[in-house]
């Protein structure tokens, strides 16, 4: 990969000196890129602080073409990252979407040139609370600015524009990474061809601002959270995020897909033991979930990206007229909701639809039949394969994505 | 109120020397009744204890008649007590029944004897883990048995024993109560007229372990917590408590009523703060629910008490067909469920109406639609009135409950 006009500076490879301080090795020398973007203009950012120079740290699958054309931006999740189809560094777990990405797959790897940054306030090497504030030479804690969904997103154009492509081929992404979808079609309609937002939604609900702020309290709560200022004070507030995590993952799962899994199964033991031990499988699950997580998650980045998700309103930013956050768009939309998911349900998907609609965009809908909640999208779906691998096909012919030249 | 055959020593207006401990002046001495049960016979738990003598604190509303037959058991939910329809003594709120239990009411303290006993594990002047130890002279912390909803149900037989009555005219309860009253018609179909479990299910699902354990490992979770010990060391988890309520919470209102009440409203402000304070209202309210709720609940009774709803199945106590559980049964139920319940969704309601039906019982089922979910059986809801003020009108004309004399 080669790319004219860098406007900010790449350094791969380099340590992340707030990393350094985690127990977890594996993190001081991240693989992937590493940018530094907002030097020469900076990022502002909703909040009305601009931001910047900043890290932004971003992984790529296969190859740009000459054209440019082939990107496809994937956007992660709240606790996901840029290890897309990869081992993660830091878990040696297969890539969270190591299902859709690669060679062959419906993000084919072969034929596409992928991106996925970390996003602003994450901890796996972009900008956030764990790295170094310039102004303190310390870990910026909760001097680390609040940011957005749209600030996100903002920083993700900076990195394209680093690396000279004028328009993504397409964006996607689930849950977090669909509204972030949404932002880049309704921020910048004229950079993407095709969007196609998964399990995602508008605007928070109420329920789900409920379960962040469960969360969040449950690290707040953690004397080891220091205020915020764990990492100068060689602690971290792992039972409080723990506990965070164990009540958003409920969220991630359908009832039903509980029930399938674990119903009232015992762990390990013929009968209960009247006593607080993890008796019940579901149980056990739960608590290994908690105790992992804290190895690889920042407690602070839980706090800002939660955030950013609450505030996420895209009608909101639009005098609350969802339509004209679309208004005239030539994005190619698909949306993709899951029947069970009750964390973004369906009928968020079909309110964007309905705005899509209203702007005259050009829209897709597919709502799978699933009992896996809303982590399906990150599950092994075969029905998400082929309406993703069904609409790119479709829209990289209309975009004349093979026309200039064969396809690698 | 008068009674033979007294099986336990009454000591109402005692303090409790544990509850002292707390710093609300207003527990050092509770109103209603406190009985010593389980002197002569001891209680036997499903742990396998020999469980006694212990302390069972209840309140009544209304007159036992002469023949003893118009006594309704009211069983209370997780975190309910015996103060059903009276100026709570902690809280000064209103009684958690109130709107259902009074003169004119459906739980009609003109014509019937209302009980409720705070549940074994409570912390309301009942046997829990914030009671004295007789064996250390300390309080119990986690050296309390474990208990179940069956081991609550005999000690209210035990209660009602002591109270001379052979049989309640009707057991009834929402959420945890309405466990218990599917416990008193299995255990105890003699001395049960009419059960009306509201809002309940025959087994705790995996879901709903699931938000128990978060709720428990949040409270473990606080160092405050002592390893249970916190009474004796002067201590309380409260961080963790009101985090454990926060996420229970959540679960307890529908994700509608939250939109209704609350949608992405702010809080005293005119747009978001871009930061951690309670922006929301739904952030502010959870907050709060949070807060108060540690003033007047224990949290090791909380541990013993979704403990209990956890391991909770009938019909693994009948080789797991549920309808064993009522083989030949006399008792006329009325189940009730609420749409937008999803904590104790309809489909639980329905499974034991079909084991009911199975079993040849007499049973009415009502679903009423409403959107203030599982907490609906607490609020202001008219056609749950009407359901049980008809079908005990009904029970009381085909038990002649009137035949015998004046209805006072």
């Amino acid at each position: 990969m080669t790319h004219s006009a860098p406007t900010g500076r790449e350094f791969p490879g380099t340590p992340m000196s707030a990393v350094l301080k985690m127990p977890a090795p594996a993190r001081a020398n991240l693989p992937g890129h590493r940018v530094l973007l907002g030097g020469d203009r900076k990022l502002r950012l909703d909040c009305g602080i601009e931001f910047g120079p900043f890290a932004l740290a971003y992984q790529t699958y296969g190859t740009l073409n000459a054209q440019r054309s082939n990107a496809i931006m994937v956007c992660h999740a709240l606790t996901g990252d840029q290890f897309v189809a990869e081992e993660h560094p830091v878990t040696g777990k297969a890539g969270w979407w190591a299902t859709m990405v690669g060679p062959g797959r419906p993000l084919d790897t072969e034929r596409y040139f992928i991106i996925c940054a970390n996003v602003l306030g994450g901890c796996m090497g972009t900008a956030g609370p764990m790295e170094t504030n310039p102004a303190t030479g310390r870990p910026y804690g909760l001097e680390f600015p609040v940011i957005t969904v749209a600030d996100m997103v903002r920083s993700q154009k900076m990195l394209i524009d680093h690396l000279g492509i004028e328009r993504l081929f397409c964006v996607t992404g689930g849950s977090m990474g669909g509204m972030q979808v949404l932002q880049w079609a309704a921020t910048y309609p004229d950079s993407v061809f095709c969007a196609v937002p998964i399990a995602a939604a508008a605007r928070h609900s109420a329920q789900n601002i409920a379960f962040h702020e469960v969360g969040r309290q449950a690290i707040v709560a953690d004397p080891d959270w220091c205020g915020g200022d764990y990492l100068n004070q060689g602690k971290r507030p792992q039972r409080g995020l723990a506990v965070a995590r164990m009540a958003a993952h409920i969220t991630y799962l359908s009832e039903a897909a509980l029930h399938r899994k674990f119903g009232r199964s015992l762990q390990d033991r013929q009968k209960v033991t009247y006593g607080f031990d993890a008796d019940f499988q579901v149980e056990s699950y739960l608590r290994y979930q908690g105790s992992t997580f804290v190895d690889r998650f920042d407690a602070n980045s839980y706090l800002y990206i939660t955030r950013a998700m609450d505030y996420f309103d895209l009608a909101a930013e639009h005098g609350g007229v969802l339509s004209r956050a679309f208004a005239g768009s030539k994005v190619r939309f698909c949306l993709v909701s899951f029947t069970s998911d009750w964390l973004f349900p369906t009928k968020e998907s079909r309110a964007v639809v309905h705005a899509l609609n209203a702007a005259m965009a050009n829209v897709s809908f597919v709502e799978i039949e699933t009992d896996k909640g809303h982590d399906a999208f990150l599950l092994d779906e075969p029905e998400l394969d082929k309406v993703l691998k069904g609409f790119l096909d479709g829209c990289a012919d209309h975009a004349g994505l093979w026309r200039n030249g064969p396809e690698r």
